[in-house]
């Protein structure tokens, strides 16, 4: 198994209280810049700080993972709100969930265009409906009666994303000629890589709750409503009083393999520890020939972060404000 | 707990090769007409006969769950396909599963308006596209070229159906002058009855191969796109190579206990049989204060049908043609 977990390499001295991503894929050090890792570097220390500014002076694990969230999809370095990647049809459609462990509530929104903060809009949903999960322009109908800031679709666009759709799109009509086939040209290269990138925080509270939520752009290219594992809860985000976990990668694949509920499933029936259990999820998901990783978080503040690709952007902050930022592996 | 395992009363003499389910919910032996049980015997029995006749002749457990769910889609009797709910704004949005355990593929479709039999366009989504979940407009449009039969939305009419929105809708605008929380008047017990009606199938195949499928029209008045238990795998679906399981009941509780995994975590990690499973979720989910049902079926054929609600729509046939129906606890 290629997959490494941070929490293997260097144990925290002290409790881990906040943990995200920024996504996993062919990140390689060879290919990125000096400027890019700082660029990239920057924007994790940046959200892990803003979860942590609320975890210190006594705020909830909720709105600690929105703080950090909103951080990276408002970096367009993230495929997470400002950056998301385009559908198919030029468009952005975005995905987010949140999972509260203290009592399994849970919201989640799939297929929105014009919410700037999704992960905002999966908190209204698990807060002030009596719905989990809402889609597409009823779920943008009942963010708006909410409050919550909508945005133009053109708020989204990226130049480095539009043009990964336009080298993609003329791939797939060279792909078209010589087969019909949406499988084939489904398992290129480009289109696997560029499809990663999910953004995911796990926050432990000082009153000892926990919350996992993770928010999306999708992946390039996508069509016909497609769904990844993001918005749905048991497969890319699930929290409950013993753990929170969320995922990113090829979201198909976590959800066959309800990757974050298995975490907790493993925790609490096999008596795995976080970092074990995580590692026997990833491992799973490579056998069926699925990557990507995931960030977990216990109630006492052990961490593991598992991933079999190259790289996966990734961080944490302890109880004393000790931070860790990881690119590649 | 008030939940009736069937399989606790009545042990079929053989292996049990398929299991059905046309929904849960306040179904009163005081409140029906013999008419009315008769319709719905026969609808049941038709369909555990469709994916009978495949299964005998060698067919698979995916094509048998198709015919059966196909029957319980086309009978207006049942809350899928014809005779679907309508939402708030008196329309009809369809979702539908399917998973196979053999290899652990899925497919579903979510918030369909035009797609006459969904649990066929959800088989398409598993075999023809590299998705496991697509939604809305998008998901139509791959039905559509799939050459998947559309019709008007007009088809999901029923007068039934119709009048139970417009009775809803009425007390819904008496609980707005009361109360603007939409979570009150959600708690209305008509509201919570009407929701149910989900149908859902497992079968087991000659090969010892098991399939689950569900498909739905979701809950009346359902707003701001909602989305159920029923297309999301791991909730409202579940497939491996030991067992299968499709749930119906209030969606939101069985996406949040990720219903139908939960059954399989407790069977392969916990080592528990398939009724000790199943009623140990369907416990969980009372305790939350949701309600429903599912029905489960192992590689050995062991069935169980556990639920919490007055009674379920439910029935099986055994390997060599043995037919029970139930409808009351």
């Amino acid at each position: 198994m290629s997959s490494v977990a941070m929490g293997q390499q260097a144990v925290p001295k002290d409790k881990v209280v906040l943990v995200i991503h920024g996504g996993a894929g062919t990140i390689l050090k060879s290919k990125m810049t000096p400027q890019k890792e700082k660029a990239y570097t920057d924007a994790l220390r940046a959200s892990l700080l803003a979860g942590y500014d609320i975890l210190k002076t006594g705020g909830s694990s909720e709105k600690a993972v929105e703080a950090a969230i909103h951080v990276m999809e408002d970096s367009p370095l993230f495929n997470a709100g400002k950056g998301a990647v385009f559908t198919h049809e030029g468009t952005n459609e975005l995905d987010a969930s949140i999972m509260k462990g203290k009592d399994g509530s849970a919201g989640a929104v799939a297929g929105v265009t014009t919410i700037k903060n999704p992960i905002t809009a999966a908190i209204a949903v698990m807060e002030s409906s009596p719905h989990v999960m809402m889609m597409g322009q009823g779920a943008e109908r009942f963010a708006k009666e909410q409050g919550i800031t909508q945005v133009e679709p053109s708020y989204f666009y990226t130049e480095e994303r539009w043009d990964a759709l336009q080298r993609i799109l003329k791939e797939d009509s060279k792909a078209v000629e010589l087969d019909h086939n949406d499988k084939q040209s489904s398992t290129k290269p480009e289109w696997k890589d560029d499809k990663f990138g999910t953004v995911g925080c796990v926050a432990l509270d000082n009153k000892g709750d926990i919350t996992a939520g993770t928010s999306t752009g999708g992946m390039t290219n996508k069509k016909f409503g497609r769904v990844g594992d993001s918005p749905v809860i048991g497969a890319g985000t699930y929290a409950n009083k013993q753990v929170g976990i969320s995922c990113t990668g090829w979201g198909e694949y976590f959800i066959r393999n309800v990757a974050a509920y298995d975490v907790a499933a493993l925790m609490e029936y096999r008596a795995l520890s976080a970092l074990e259990a995580s590692k026997e999820v990833i491992r799973k998901i490579g056998e069926m020939g699925g990557d990507g990783g995931m960030i977990v978080l216990d109630k006492d503040g052990n961490v593991a972060l598992p991933f079999n690709t190259a790289g996966m952007y990734r961080g944490y902050i302890t109880e004393s404000g000790e931070v860790k930022v990881e690119i590649y592996k």
